[in-house]
């Protein structure tokens, strides 16, 4: 069985939880407290030298996998059904760019390491940095808003009528950007997509308050 | 012919760059002044709205491709000779793992919109945003460093013998940290691939200092 190295509140093991659930891939998780510091166990680092989650035990004694992007493009190739990505070319390279305007230019943004050097370097206190991870899931979502309002090809989602790779990514931005005070209002687009990832339990049992170590509401 | 928008500094255009030559495609670049504000400018968010670049026209009439990572994806599939991923699902993961540990964890810290804002938010002078991009820096280029010699799977380059995704992310966060006063001494596998990178045209005329518009030595 595969082995999921996770965390409840990172927003990039969501990303592969919600995938494993779409593809339908038994797996258990496995919580690394990245709040405590137990990503530099030597025990983690075994599994993950970057020090970060997640990494996925693929269930066939090989070395773990490490990036969620990563991940995520491992699972769609071994287990292509139902694929996370659409089949030309220039679609692919749509829904990966969503995923990564979100994945790689926004949420690397406001992880805890980086919150902590803004407290360390810059003195910023936990206002200032609520600010700051705002300001960044703002900009995120605002340019996927932009690219579905225009591009005129999304269906329900935000590439055709099926759940993917763009929409899990999302997914984890628009909990986040509500958790900190953000709303949709200016954001019909990815509203939408947001309430249709709330009504399907594949998306809404992978959220942060939802896994085994979260604070209770 | 395929038009690349990119910015002579730009580590992520540099990344085009260097795919394209190794796959041997004809194209031209238009300089976009990201240090001058015209990625605002309306022709240029008619071509990426998100306001930053690359992005590529792939020349057959489709709208530009955005994401660097994203693009290198699309090249690949359509101009699959030479590869710039392995074969096998595990050797794609890998390389694409390295590959966003330098595009996603690393780079997205440095580029001018968060020089900016940790100048406006939290006062940061030129010295202060020298030494957050070094440390970012230092950490990716560390943990690729790490994984190179701890895998014990790669060959002259990151991923066997032949250059590909991962060695064109890593060789433009190499230039940008011995930019700012950075040094290779602990990292002899990373040392080695910029040096296999310095000496090879297609990595090295692709570097920032070598675009038009670039500041004189």
């Amino acid at each position: 069985m595969m082995i999921l190295h996770g965390h409840w509140r990172s927003l990039a093991a969501m990303r592969v939880r919600i995938a494993l659930a779409l593809k339908g891939i038994a797996y258990r998780e496995v919580s690394v407290d990245i709040l405590g510091g137990a990503q530099f166990d030597p025990a983690y680092l075994a599994v993950n030298p970057q020090a970060v989650v997640p990494a996925l035990e693929t269930g066939d004694g090989g070395p773990p996998l490490f990036q969620s992007l990563a991940i995520l493009e491992w699972l769609e190739e071994t287990h292509p059904t139902p694929a996370l990505l659409p089949a030309d070319p220039r679609g692919r390279a749509r829904v990966r760019g969503l995923a990564q305007i979100l994945a790689a230019d926004t949420h690397p943004l406001l992880v805890p390491r980086i919150r902590e050097r803004l407290g360390s370097q810059f003195g910023a206190d936990e206002a200032a940095i609520a600010a700051w991870s705002r300001e960044w899931m703002a900009r995120g979502l605002g340019a996927v808003e932009e690219r579905i309002a225009r591009d005129g090809i999304s269906g329900a989602w935000c590439h055709g009528d099926a759940p993917g790779m763009a929409d899990l990514c999302l997914y984890g931005v628009v909990g986040g950007y509500k958790q900190r005070g953000g709303t949709l209002d200016a954001l019909p687009n990815i509203a939408r997509i947001a309430a249709l990832c709330d009504a399907d339990e594949r998306f809404a049992a992978a959220q942060p308050m939802r896994q085994p170590g979260a604070p209770k509401a």
